[in-house]
């Protein structure tokens, strides 16, 4: 089944809160809380479809997400690496970002919009399902110039249970 | 690539705009232009992902939204039915409709919505680029009760090229 379609009412979507919403930062937070939503009843299909076993660790978490979750929603499967010592920071890195197929560049109007912002709510609340409270944040965007997209995971507790 | 992701996004969009605009009729024009929009950009995609030679009549593009586009986008392929003597109107009915998959029901204050109109704008948008106005509405829809879900497409030029 191919993405197009899902690509382009994504665009429209964000347009429709362009045009709710003149402040950036309140489109930002629209999205995530609307992919908090999603993710919060996405789980369960992820978890039906691909069979997976509970994760031992946060990397282990984290190399599920990007290898087997972008995978399947998304058909791009984003490099994983950790930036923390303490083991509860992760970044995926997409070198191609599906999503802004069709987007050529953000108006100069609209330089603080993260465009995808809609994912990291989407990994947050399909995470939270699975008991493991996470903030999820762009950290750069090839939209704003950046030479790759990241976006960070830092899982919230301390300790593995 | 799994379409709930996309399935879940629609279901914000159309909850965004149910909050934007009090009149289901405005949904469903804003739904509609929204999707004419998408089908003007998607149809340079399918006509390059499916190498589709140009259609000899009006039934043979009604067969090919079904057969074809439905199934690309959607993974679903409509009945098509030719519904007017002039073999200018025709019916694409879906037993299934993907994009419902996680609604239960229309809300009773939203009685009049057409929640999947985006689709109709994005096969009238389609359509028009390649110089195929045309009227394209739901008939019937089951999240409203009916049997099954009809799109219509009333092709507006009488005479073939």
């Amino acid at each position: 089944q191919s993405g197009e379609l899902f690509v382009l009412t994504y665009g429209a979507l964000v347009a429709q809160l362009c045009k709710d919403y003149e402040k950036d930062e309140d489109v930002n937070t629209c999205l995530d809380r609307m992919g908090y939503g999603i993710g919060v009843r996405l789980i369960d299909d992820f978890l039906a479809r691909s069979a997976v076993k509970k994760c031992r660790s946060y990397s282990e978490t984290a190399d599920m997400i990007a290898q087997v979750a972008f995978k399947m929603y998304l058909g791009v499967t984003p490099t994983v690496s950790c930036s923390s010592a303490a083991g509860n920071e992760f970044s995926l890195i997409l070198d191609k970002n599906p999503l802004v197929d069709f987007v050529e560049e953000l108006p100069a109007e609209r330089a603080s919009l993260c465009y995808c912002n809609l994912l990291c709510g989407v990994i947050r609340g399909a995470l939270e399902m699975v008991h493991l409270p996470a903030e999820v944040t762009f950290l750069q965007d090839r939209l704003k110039g950046d030479a790759v997209t990241e976006i960070g995971i830092t899982f919230l507790r301390k300790a593995e249970d």
